[in-house]
Formats: structure tokens, sequence, C-alpha cells
């Protein structure tokens, strides 16, 4: 039994604080601490500063999130109430752009007033909270298929790198990417993980690391440069990552560095594998190179988490969150409907 | 006329203060700093902790840090004197293992011994001073002249990606990859310089940034992971890193990362330049898998740099500080003696 997929809640909702508690995974590992976010600001600020991150987390937050404001609009009025949804919904959208999650579940969560006109304001209010305890509860359901069908591909004693943390914190329980390492974990598989630090925010170093050092997996910490020399040994058998949009054919938008581990991998004869619930999927989106990719703040490269400065003041820097990892690199899209092959097959 | 290469002075050997004058690069960007190094504690200390670093500087603060010392080698006994001599001289060659240039001018300061076995321990004082100036004086020479001849693969407007620091601050004067970047400035070429920021040690951000900005070149800093995206954008035209070991074969050891930028670089087609003087190839390796990769300490992954703990208590941690580079990924050798390819002709 893996007490980490117990213990630490990413998002819950919480009727007597009136908000959305989240896990404030930036102080992490150092802290354990919780947040209450009860307003629309709040709710933002905690996405777009990554208090709480990974594309299905986000979109949890999200249904909880407009749920938490969309209860508290005091009207009878249905079309005041509508457009007072829409604009915190448009708000919402905005505090993050790549991930397909955040806007999937807010427009989910649109589509219960659209989908039942004749209701009231009150009773809207409590097909909301159902919906957004549905989306919770159907992101768990499907992570844990996800790491059953991934762990058909998977043999015991493998070794297997992974990129930023698609795992217990960036989504409901098993998470996706390290939801075949949990469940490998638990049948005695015996993987031996490594994960790449994935700068600038760290989430393999402080997440990743964490988590799986928690749940007693036998996980080695490596600086994204190192994933070359690690594949050459011999030590990597198979990549795993999340992703934060897949587009109609078949390119991955994911954290950044993510197109560079699947090069490496293709250069070592590595299989690399997306691992992402079927919602991740934006049919609307043609390739890769429609994705928005958000551009954050050039602190996080040369500030953010050191004890000074680690560069010159006022230097150019390039800080996209994602990249585009395009389908010829990627041996198979894992989701919880099956393994989709695109190439080597 | 580039300021920078004049006024910050990597290594020095100063008569008056009887010791080597390094520049302490783990303070850069924020601190310019002088160590005056005296015993050969102090010099094992400065190479080893990347105080001076780059190994062509290594090199050069190794002859001069041999010198110090057995210029106060009390006795007129020559025996007496080779003894002791070899002993400082194994001792400074363990500070760091892979760059040949440390071991390379640590052997060619004992051949001056071994080369006049008639002459006196004052004579052999002489002699011994003589050779570090030459050491030094061969590199920066040799530096200008691989600038020069990488140049010539060049075109004005290119965008160039590099990664660690084989600059001014790594090397006597242009450096090696960097040379031809300073000579392409100085000519008004406008390069575009694109400088992964090297972790875990952050060469790329703290000096390759720093002293790339200082004189005036289009520098954008960004994480290693980057690269990737860089790249599949077409913003780079050629990739230009230093080397610490060429094996006979073509192999090249140097920073780690440097082999997952070659890979990168021959997946999006962009020609990948390894630059250095003669003396960095070691014909006595065979090949890559025959040199040694110095493991460092897990703390510069998880805390050195940074204001809190980045990574679990006690979480493995692999920090190797060298990768190789196969022969085949890379498009050209450049030393001050001309342009080497090996396969791509």
């Amino acid at each position: 039994m893996i007490q980490t997929l117990s213990d630490l809640k990413t998002v819950r909702f919480n009727e007597q604080a009136d908000g959305v508690i989240i896990l404030d995974q930036t102080l992490l590992p150092g802290k354990e601490a919780y947040l209450t976010l009860t307003t629309a600001e709040e709710i933002w600020d905690a996405i777009y500063k990554l208090k709480v991150r990974g594309a299905p987390a986000i979109g949890v937050a999200a249904a909880y999130g407009i749920y938490v404001c969309a209860r508290r609009i005091d009207t009878a009025e249905k079309s005041v109430f509508v457009n007072e949804f829409r604009k915190i919904k448009e708000y919402l959208a905005g505090s993050r752009p790549t991930a397909v999650n955040l806007v999937a579940a807010l427009n989910r969560m649109e589509r219960v007033l659209v989908a039942h006109p004749t209701l009231s304001v009150p009773e809207w209010k409590e097909l909301l909270y159902k919906e957004a305890i549905a989306i919770r509860e159907e992101d768990a359901a499907a992570c844990r298929q996800i790491g059953e069908n991934c762990l058909e591909l998977l043999r015991p004693g493998m070794g297997i790198l992974t990129h930023c943390n698609a795992g217990h914190l960036a989504v409901s329980e098993y998470g996706t990417a390290l939801a075949p390492i949990y469940l490998g974990q638990e049948r005695g598989y015996g993987f031996k993980v490594f994960a790449d630090e994935t700068r600038p925010l760290l989430q393999g170093a402080r997440l990743t690391a964490y988590e799986l050092s928690r749940a007693g997996v036998d996980v080695t910490l490596i600086c994204d440069n190192m994933a070359s020399i690690v594949m050459r040994k011999g030590w990597v058998h198979a990549v795993v990552v999340g992703c934060d949009r897949v587009a109609a054919n078949g390119d991955v938008a994911n954290k950044i560095g993510t197109s560079g581990v699947a090069i490496l991998a293709r250069h070592y004869k590595i299989p690399f594998y997306v691992l992402g619930p079927t919602s991740t999927i934006d049919g609307s989106c043609p390739d890769g190179d429609s994705i928005v990719i958000e551009e954050r703040n050039p602190d996080e490269v040369t500030e953010m988490w050191y004890s000074r400065r680690m560069a010159p003041k006022d230097v150019k820097v390039y800080n996209p969150a994602f990249d585009i990892t395009p389908h010829e690199l990627i041996t198979a899209i894992i989701t919880e409907k099956g393994i989709f092959y695109k190439n080597n097959r």
C-alpha cells in the first residue's frame, strides 16, 4: 500500500471552508502547507504561480474554483448569473494558456448551465457542484487505467526516465506518467526511476523525486542535461511523460524540455511514451504549431530559487514553459482507453 | 575593441605576492574578486571547487601553481627536489580527473627537470618559470587562431548556441568556443548567441552570459532543456563548444550535457563544432569510453546555489561533471592548426 497516495491531497473542496483547498506545491519538498482559495483572484494566482500545477490538477482546481465563485453570485436572475459566471470563466481561463484541461474543465462547467436552461439558479449551483466532483472522479479513474495500460509495456527491473511531474501531485491519485510506476511498485516490479530536475521550476527535483521517494520507489535525481549520459550508459529502458495538450495529429505539448528528451530517446532507441487522459486530446487543434506556448518571467531562470542572482542583471532570457514534441518522435500515446501507436508498429 | 578581454584576468602569476592570482569564478556574476593562492592545498582547492575552471585555464593555473610550490622547495639536493616536485605534481593532478590540460601542463613542467639533468636546482626553478609563461602564451595564441579558423565557417547574423563556458574566463584571452564570437563581434558580424545555463554549476548563466554581455554581444540565456525549442524555431545555425579531452578517435569529453546538445543538433541538421587547442587532444586515449568521468557532490544539484533545499533530503543523485560526445555527432573539430572533419564531408 502506498501511503503517498492517501496523505497528500493536491486539490480538495471543503464545504465549511467555502473554498478550494490546495497543497501549495511551490513550498515542496521543504514544507507541506495547504491553502484555502476563496476568490477568483486567489484561484487565478494559485494556478499562475504553480501553487497548483499539472494539467489535470489545474482542471480540477478550476472546476472547484468556478463552483466556489459561482455559488457566491447572489442573484436569482439567470441572465445576471450567466453573465457573472462567464466573466469569472474568462478570467480563470487566462491564468495559463497551454494546458487544455483548464479551458476544458471550465467549458464543461459552463455546459451545465447551457444544457439545463429551465433550471433555477440554486439548481444550477447544485449541478455545478456535482459536475466538479465528477471531473475529479473521472480523472482519478482514468489515471489508474492509464497506469494499467502502460504497465503492459513495461517489465520488472526496467530503468525509467521521466521529465517534470505528472504524478500524484499533478493529478488525482495515481497521476499519469507516474501511474505505471506506482502500480509497478505495488506489484514489486522494482523499477529504477531517473527524474529530470526540470528547470526552471524544478518540478522533477521538488515534486517527482519527493513523491516517488515517499512511496519507496528507487528514484535518482539528475539535471536535465544528464539524460543523455544516463541513456548512453544503458540505464534507461523507457521514457514516460505526461502531456498538457495533444493535437489532432498526435503532436504533444508538454513541459519545456520534453521534445529534447524525445530526441535523445530516439537517438538511443529507447521507447518514448506519452501518458494522459483523453480529456487532454484537443481535436480542435490540428498540430503542435497551433498550440500557444506560454512564456514566463525571466526571473524564474535568473533568480527565483537562488540565494543570489545567478545571471548578469538585465541579461536577455527566453523562458518558454512548454515545448512541442512532434508525433514522429512518440512511440505511443497511452490513455485510459488504450495504447495508440503512430509510427513504430 | 573588447574591454572584456583586457580587464578580467582569469589566471596570473605575481612575483611580489609569491602566488598564483585567480579570479574567483564561483562568485561571478555578482562579485569580481581575486584570490592569491600560495600553497599546494590552496591551488588544489581552487581547481576542485571551480574557482578556476575551463580546461586551458586549469592547465595554466596548475603550471603557475607547481612553479610557485617548487620555488619554495628549500634544498640544493636535486633528488630531494625532484621527489618533492613529484609529490606536489601527483597531488595537484588529483584535483580534477577529466581535463587533459591539467595533467598535460604538469607533465610538461616535469619534463623541464628531466630534459635538463645537468642543471642546478636554482636553474631548474628559472626554467620552470619560463615554461609556465610559455604554456600561457601558447594557449593565448592558439585560442586566437582557433577563433580565426572557426570564423571561416560562420556567416554574419547567424544564431549560435553554446554550452557551458569556453570563453575568456575559461582560457587565456579569446577563449576557445567563444573566440569566433569575439572575433565576429570585432568585425561587426552581429551574431545572436544562445547560452545554455549549464546545470548544475551554471557556468553558462554565470560566466558565458556575463562575459558576452560585457563585450556587447547579443546573448540570450536559456535553460539547458530549452535548446531543443530554440533549434526547432530555426534560431540556431551553428553550435560551438569547447572540450576537456579529445580521444584519438575524435570522441570528445566536455561539460555534462554536451552530448545531448550534439544529438539535438544532429536531429535539427545544425552543424556542431568542437573548438580546442591541440593540447587537448590525448593521443594516448583511444576513445571516449577510456576517459575517466569525474562525479561530483550531490549537493551541487540539490542545494548548492539555492536559498533552500530543492530536493528531498537523502534523495539519490547522479552528478557526472562531463559526458562523452561520440565523433559521429561532431561536424568538425577546430584547433589552432585547422579544421578537422570526420564525417560530414
